[in-house]
């Protein structure tokens, strides 16, 4: 990782050399001199140009050996091949970090890509560090520090504020600044790391984290360059109590995958990249104006530890339109308790003061009642944000001096809850309330869902973070295990399977079947064959020694036939198991993030509804009971139509076991297969019917180490 | 229904009284007055009120009695005891609609409502039409009609176009009002019709589906008191070519309602109206905001026929962004063909002409390949719509000139596509590309769902309305008929059962199992026992005679033990059917809509994930083929796992068939449930295993008629 010395060096410089500097302020060169000084940037710009004297007013240098100092930053507006050697001359100066504006390097191909590596290997010879190529740059508002040539300053300057843009694109980040500054936020700092070839959003988001002006962090991204360091800067953002909002593009690409049975098809990029963002505090977003709404409600800090809403109207219509998305997002809407409801009665008894708490159009004859209404809410309701839908009535000027009236000295009576009001008129009238510590929304539904985002950060900071279970090295065979040898493995690590056997003659198979009772499974045992099934060498329901004998011979001749050069091992004589839910569990090596844990009901829940949960390796038994938790289909395991519930510790236990396992077993583990896992009633366990370890072969390993 | 000439007076008077007249512009009696002078109403306000000469400078009357004219319009703003007086004054007079602003009727409770319905008798008694009570009123922007005392006018009146609003809710239609007003989009009428003693939602979409100026109508409803006439009015804007925009609240209530076997528990208020609706072309939103984005891009008046969108682009992140929106609400975004795209290669190298159309930055420095990407998208990809992300650079006034000059000629060049922008900046800016019949969106997101609503208008204009089935009455018995009536009377209807037979013995039992051959199934026969199973009165896996003797004794034990009073007609042996996917298909008579059809899954589909499809019967077997695939669970009768797809045709024509069957059947159904039916593989049909059909008694229903 990046050393955060750097990052200020790059953001926050005291003096910032611009090669090849220009007058025109519509070029490159030119527009970051126009906006540090149309914003008065408290550092030194050094413009370096061997055709100028001047530039934009400012003494130009021939060239970075000319400048009277090391520049704490560098911006090079210069052609590509112009790049190496400024690069060179930046190293002898002294400076430490550079920002690329130049494009045409990894992003048009595998020549560009060539390009970036060797301009990486330059800069990492000259002691700099790099921003880009391909960036819009970084801007610092707080000091007037544009080094960036985005046209969204055009419009006007960002407003200053405690909002940080973190974005891999230049164009969508800007977008980001744009929005937020039309919308009156205040966001001070944005960074874009456009091929982070160096340093790339997660040293972004890191510094941030460590920034004391920026307490909400937004972040766009398209791939994931440095996963590890990614998660560290999460946790660090998590840890200073600053929310991380994280855009991840590209999921179009996941639903264009074909399906197929393996446990990686169930688990696309973006679904693992989501989840695991999300594990580290990260709230997943699809949209930009749902990340400012979301970052305006974080940016006023108040974080209350109750996930509940209490809704006060001047409109039952618009009372029951929050609460229809509030069920729908899951944010509870609970009821006020009888005593605070008749109290409300008696002041107006025309009032239905259940929740949402309609005060009804009379409020707007007698404000108390919105003061009373709200108050209650808080007090009695005990809900941890109150949303007043007061719609145009806020937007006039007079009636806005009523409600403040009402509302303010409630937000400072209870400073750890949120007040946030849905109001339409002008700007001007509306910034009063924002002023006065309110949340303002337009939208009855934008409100709640923002709310909801940060109540839920609010209550996942009273819990403490479930603890990271132990893991130790697996010892793995050097080829691919058979079914029992997988079996075996997994039992080493506490994972059972079902009662099996595995046998290699007919006799033997007879008197394990005997041994366990019938009716019994059998299956033929090789690491060769890995969907028995599919070439009719699994048979269920053998109910006597007659059938062991016939389904015997039945498997090694499919076997014989089928897979002819497989080698066989012999055939697995099984407890046929019944009175469970199927199960799914897997684990699959992510490319980013290692190995990830998938659970997911049998059959159709999986392979028609992709209802999965997914985790990155490893988690305790309370997070696997979160995730079995969180599919769709979960109401199947706590017992429908009679049936009795599952017994989902010990599928929780199981789960967790094998993210232990999969940490443990290193780079060779490509994935494992637990299809089907028979949860059994509450109190009778959980055991895998079949399992599939797939390994890379140990040689290969070894070359690659 | 009300005849729309009185709806005419309601929102259109050539003079108005205004019964309660007040100087005081604050209140009830004189907001009104005030807003229709203030905006120069083209008609006559006739004030009324004993102990004024003049209201607010206009000649004020002692007395309904003493208006010099028969008013086109009345509003009442006077107590709720004088109410009765001025309404046979006004019929006295010859007024023939009035709006009762007056609250404290049926909304407070029985007392209330009993008082609304002496009103409405009076009403028609003296032969007027009623808006209200509880009502806010209406206005007409296009006439400076105001009949409303909405405090929404404070902060500015509503800007004249061609959006129409009809709102149960006062303050949220007035709100829908505001939003639309504050984002400069016009919306000339008002209509809240509060309680809806008389005149309803569906009279006020009614009229402006008539209404030369409207072109888009929203609603908001509560509870739909009409149904007839809602539908009727939904078609009427449909044959308009209007879209209605429908926001039904009160979903929550549905999530509430605890689960349970029977159909009925599946279908939702909420849930049925939402299908409903969308059956007679409405559009079903959740939240306000959506649905102004919506009419602002439905009242440009154009729907192209193709149902697919183009992005052209300056940032790719920006690209992926809305391509992920796209896909996630199903909007299409096909590719352009190879040729188009070397063409645009052939013009930028390094764009990414596939679509998202990726024109790069490169755009900003020459914005004739805006134009040229965008003519590309329409001319060659032949999209529906085109969405062009601008961001910030749209809005700078210099670059909006550039840009207007790429994209307005192609605006008229392609009349039948859309040409939309995302885009930030002042709106005075942005306005411009809104004059030149661009549409204008900050958000991505909201961009692609606002389109893809419009989209889909266009699309479904082009094709032709399913053909309802004919329907004939069904002669029902008079008493509630058991499993095999049952099938009897729906095999008369064409609905095929699994071939069964009754018996009333055992060895007449074992020969009709030996007919249809084993396995069989065997259920006791009784109208009195409806949930057969619950009480081990059906038996499966039935493999020879021994097992049919067995069955038959265990059955009829079953019966006498846990059901001692019923009428048991026999036992029904039916040939056990497999292979196929288990489906349910069941009608519920809705309260507001008649009855109604559900297809779902068997099993966890439809208890666990609610996954069912319902619609208004009768219906053809096309429609039905649509509700059978619009389920999640889809796949699984299209073939998942090597299974071979189901017989959708037969389901269908099944499904229809019953929907037929249901309106026949008249009021006295109750329900119907065929579960589960066996869906058996293409060109092996369809047949319900099991059927129980609910009847009202014959006799209440004499009473009843």
């Amino acid at each position: 990782m990046t050393t955060l010395a750097h990052i200020d060096g790059l953001v926050a410089p005291r003096s910032v050399a611009v090669i090849g500097a220009s007058d025109d302020v519509t070029r490159i060169g030119g527009r970051p001199i126009a906006a540090m000084l149309r914003a008065g940037y408290a550092g030194r710009i050094l413009p370096v140009n061997p055709r100028r004297e001047m530039v934009q007013g400012l003494p130009c240098y021939a060239s970075v050996d000319d400048l009277p100092e090391a520049p704490d930053a560098a911006l090079i507006a210069v052609p590509a091949k112009l790049v190496p050697e400024t690069l060179a001359a930046l190293g002898r100066k002294g400076c430490k970090v550079a920002t690329l504006f130049s494009a045409g390097f990894a992003e048009v191909g595998a020549e560009g890509e060539a390009a970036q590596h060797a301009l990486i290997d330059m800069a990492r010879e000259n002691g700099i560090r790099l921003l880009g190529p391909n960036t819009l740059g970084v801007y610092n508002v707080d000091i007037g520090y544009y080094g960036t040539f985005s046209s969204s300053l055009d419009t006007g300057l960002p407003k200053p504020g405690n909002i940080g843009i973190a974005s891999q694109s230049g164009a969508f980040g800007a977008h980001l600044g744009a929005l937020a500054r039309d919308r009156g936020l205040g966001s001070s700092i944005l960074i874009t790391t456009g091929n982070e070839a160096d340093i790339t959003v997660a040293d972004a988001i890191h510094w941030m984290a460590e920034c004391e002006t920026i307490d909400v962090i937004c972040t766009y991204m398209e791939a994931i360059n440095q996963a590890p360091a990614l998660l560290a800067a999460l946790d660090e953002a998590r840890a200073a109590g600053k929310p991380v909002l994280a855009l991840k593009s590209g999921r179009s690409a996941v639903g264009a995958r074909a399906a197929a049975s393996h446990t990686a098809s169930l688990t696309g990029d973006a679904i693992v990249a989501d989840a695991v963002l999300a594990d580290h505090g990260a709230i997943i977003l699809r949209d930009p104006e749902t990340m400012m709404d979301i970052a305006y409600a974080a940016s006023k800090r108040v974080f209350p530890a109750q996930h509940s809403l209490g809704i006060v109207t001047v409109s039952g219509g618009a009372g029951i339109v929050a609460s229809d998305e509030a069920e729908r997002i899951g944010l509870p809407i609970p009821t006020m308790p009888e005593a605070a409801q008749a109290a409300l009665k008696a002041v107006l008894p025309y009032a239905s003061p259940v929740n949402p708490l309609d005060c009804t159009a009379q409020a707007l004859n007698d404000p108390s009642l919105l003061e009373q209404f709200t108050r209650a809410g808080l007090e009695d309701g005990g809900y941890g944000a109150i949303l007043c839908f007061l719609t145009y009535v806020a937007g006039s000027r007079s009636m806005s001096d009523v409600i403040l009236q009402a509302l303010a000295p409630l937000r400072e009576a209870f400073p750890d809850r949120i007040i946030a009001i849905c109001a339409l008129g002008e700007g001007e009238v509306l910034r009063r309330y924002d002023d006065a510590g309110l949340l303002v929304f337009n939208d009855p539904c934008r409100a709640v869902r923002a709310l909801d985002a940060v109540l839920r950060l609010g209550a996942a900071r009273g819990q403490a973070a479930a603890p990271l279970p132990e893991v130790t090295p697996v010892g793995l065979p050097t080829g691919t295990p058979d079914e029992a040898a997988s079996k075996a493995l997994l039992a080493h690590a506490g994972i059972a399977a079902a009662p099996e056997c595995g046998v290699q003659d007919v006799e033997a198979a007879i008197e394990a079947a005997e041994g366990f009772g019938y009716p019994v499974v059998m299956k033929i045992l090789s690491p060769d064959i890995l969907h028995k099934s599919d070439i009719g060498a699994v048979k269920l329901n053998i109910r006597d020694a007659k059938g062991v004998r016939a389904v015997y011979a039945a498997i090694l001749a499919a076997a014989a036939e089928h897979a002819p050069h497989a080698v066989v091992n012999g055939v697995l004589v099984a407890k046929q198991l019944s009175g469970g839910v199927e199960c799914l569990m897997g684990i699959n090596r992510d490319p980013t993030f290692g190995p990830v844990a998938v659970f997911g009901l049998g059959g159709i829940f999986v392979e028609v509804l992709n209802d999965v949960a997914v985790r990155a390796c490893p988690f305790g038994p309370e997070t696997a009971r979160e995730m079995i938790l969180s599919i769709r289909g979960a109401a199947i395991l706590q017992g429908v139509r009679g049936q009795p519930p599952a017994d989902i510790d010990a599928l929780a236990q199981m789960l967790s076991r094998l993210s232990v396992f999969a940490a443990g077993a290193g780079e060779r583990l490509v994935s494992i297969d637990l299809n089907p896992v028979l949860a059994m009633p509450v109190g009778q366990g959980a055991c895998a019917l079949d399992a599939i370890i797939e390994l890379e072969p140990a040689e290969a390993m070894t070359d690659a180490d």
